[in-house]
């Protein structure tokens, strides 16, 4: 892409009503703009870094279950029969907005904040009988949260992005199996994403969910704002609530633990019977009895995991995206050579290479300073200099150090 | 995929609260699931048919802007600028649902209906200089509408899909070239998704954008809710409302009008500058001075057009999709060999053909009762009668003849 033609700009600035680092460096590089307090509008960077987080995602979840997509509006009575209308603060309702009383309809709605209450009816009307479960089906969609105070950028918005994956089981048993299947796509995810290694699978309390443990996925982040404890012997996580039970890791009994500052990035949680009790889901088993059908729910944020990786890669001059999903692989500056480097734009677009070229007609401090700012994996500059030895200057954003490349080698040393 | 893994299921008979013939037959084949009046699940199936319309659009709108993703939350202020938050009856707010007050955020917000109230300040934040300018932005992304009696299915939702795009010039001499452009693009878009043939740029009054002509694209279907007047010299249509004002075709003067029943596939609005004088949008020309912006908005429902396709090409049997939308491309019937039919199976999967493979223990006359619901645009069926000729049957969805193809033959009859 010919960044003369990207309609956004960067800045120098951060905006001063942005207290976290992630809404500061993705506002200052044009990848969000905010709309308002908690809530965004992805800009065509940010966008891209967006849908390649979802396409990850979405290739492993196609591996275990089905997409498909449930609406953000409900009727009040599905979640008057979980119990959930009245107890959830974070619950927005949708409602006319005014009195043009003849032609409104004055009913509300529920702002679907998660889909349990959606999803168990519409599992209730086909998975009927032993024979169709188990089954799971998920979802990318905009889950609406009605945050009292949110304050820190993608990482808890009023309307934010999230993959919700619902698996329904004949037995607790086979809810288990999945259940630790779930563990292995989602190490898998964050594998991809780059995060891989700093990513500790953490028990957690359950919540309003279940009286069992559940799961959270949490990434070490120095700015992240929870604080884990971590089992080097297991690889494991224990977040605060837990440990505040029992002082040692409850898999190995390892009571040197070490504590991380880390954001959650996913969370599991055995449902059990709670959804399928509220909405009398059974099915039918081998000897035609009723019998009550186990859920799980499995959730990723991937507006959340931007603005988390964002933040846990970042530098002193930006950021700096994994390979996997940043906005470009290549980030290609022109020092007032621009047919030259438009050459080698084409070349490596040709080849299939994501490069974002800065035709702009703008000096090397400025060109440079943005190329750092947005975060590309490699910066090349196209110059005089480097154009007497046939090469490019090649440098990737995680190191200090560049490289002189020829231009007949650019492609091998990029593909 | 294997029809046996589909969680969901065909019924024969349509649900008794739809009167609808796209939310009938979407809903027998398994495409959607009504989760409210107006507001629709899209399932595996109906999901794949919305994303490959969606994936149409996008290509054709790359062509002429630079996709990003607004929010579905706005503050109210920007509806208050615009003048439109009391007099759009369909507007949507969200408030806190219930009266956790110490816990909730007590301030209402609205659900956008249409985004130029968003995308105006945006544009205005990077696209202040002439230099800037033109340049177009959009967005694939979910509306909100609150309709009274939504009783059409998908074509009048209270929670529906849209592409909308939004162009921002120096005046409107360079408005007016991008809306003819813009007509392009919208025709090269129907033609893709196998409607162009039968859909006419109409030519329809402004409503509340503006007092010029506005344009929709009609598509022509025999349960259309929209009456439009065809001039043939033309391949033009106009609408009711303007042709109540003049008898005859406004570009050629043809009196000789034939009226089709028709359903409104997009539309396009010369917005002119009733937006940028609202948000206070002026941009920086040559001489320094500042100059009013000028606007355009063009929309696409994806999620509509997928249910004026369902109808306008719905037989007594079933759905049948044009080749480009298909769920998939062929349906594959196994009638008792099933091992045979698995390799059939696996060899068009290899050769990246789609393949809906009905592999599940059901007789013949329900196999080939839901291919014909389901509508994709191959049927291939695979019995010992078949395969006592080393062949497969091959019927086309809109053809009622089959043929009998080798097995050796069928990669290349099929890609």
């Amino acid at each position: 892409m010919l960044q003369s033609k990207l309609f956004t700009k960067t800045t120098k600035e951060a905006p001063a009503d942005e207290q976290s680092l992630n809404a500061q460096l993705l506002t200052r590089a044009g990848f969000v703009h905010k709309t308002m307090a908690g809530v965004y509008t992805f800009l065509p960077l940010g966008l891209r870094v967006l849908r390649k987080i979802e396409d990850i995602i979405r290739e492993e979840m196609d591996k275990v279950g089905q997409e498909m997509l449930m609406p953000s509006l409900a009727p009040e009575i599905n979640w008057e029969i979980s119990g959930r209308k009245d107890t959830l603060s974070v619950l927005f309702a949708a409602k006319a907005a005014n009195d043009l009383s003849t032609k409104t309809n004055n009913s509300s709605y529920i702002l679907n904040p998660t889909h349990e209450e959606i999803i168990t009816p519409i599992a209730q009307k086909y998975g009927l009988s032993y024979k169709d479960l188990p089954f799971a089906i998920y979802q990318i969609q905009t889950k609406f949260r009605n945050e009292a105070r949110p304050k820190s950028g993608l990482l808890r918005g009023r309307e934010f992005g999230m993959k919700d994956l619902y698996s329904f089981h004949t037995d607790e048993k086979d809810l288990r199996r999945f259940y630790e299947e779930m563990k292995d796509s989602y190490t898998e995810v964050f594998n991809r994403l780059g995060i891989g290694h700093d990513t500790y699978i953490t028990i957690a309390s359950g919540g309003d969910f279940t009286k069992d443990y559940s799961h959270e996925f949490q990434t070490e982040c120095v700015t992240g704002e929870d604080e884990v404890h971590i089992c080097d012997e297991c690889h494991l996580g224990i977040n605060k609530e837990v440990l505040a039970k029992q002082s040692s890791c409850p898999a190995c009994g390892n009571k040197k633990l070490r504590m991380i500052k880390a954001s959650e990035v996913g969370n599991i949680f055995p449902l059990n019977t709670k959804f399928s009790q509220a909405f009398n889901y059974y099915y039918t088993d081998l000897k035609g009895q009723p019998q009550i059908v186990y859920m799980g729910s499995y959730g990723i944020g991937p507006s959340r995991l931007l603005g988390v990786i964002a933040e846990k890669f970042a530098d002193s001059k930006g950021l700096v995206w994994p390979k996997a999903i940043a906005p470009f692989k290549v980030h290609l500056l022109s020092l007032q050579k621009d047919k030259e480097a438009e050459a080698i734009y084409q070349k490596l677009t040709k080849a299939g290479v994501e490069v974002l070229f800065d035709d702009r007609d703008l000096g090397a401090g400025e060109k440079f300073a943005d190329a750092d700012l947005i975060g590309c994996p490699y910066r090349l500059v196209v110059s005089a200099k480097t154009l007497d030895q046939d090469s490019v200057e090649l440098k990737e954003r995680t190191e200090t150090k560049s490289t002189l490349v020829k231009i007949s080698q650019i492609i091998k040393e990029l593909k």
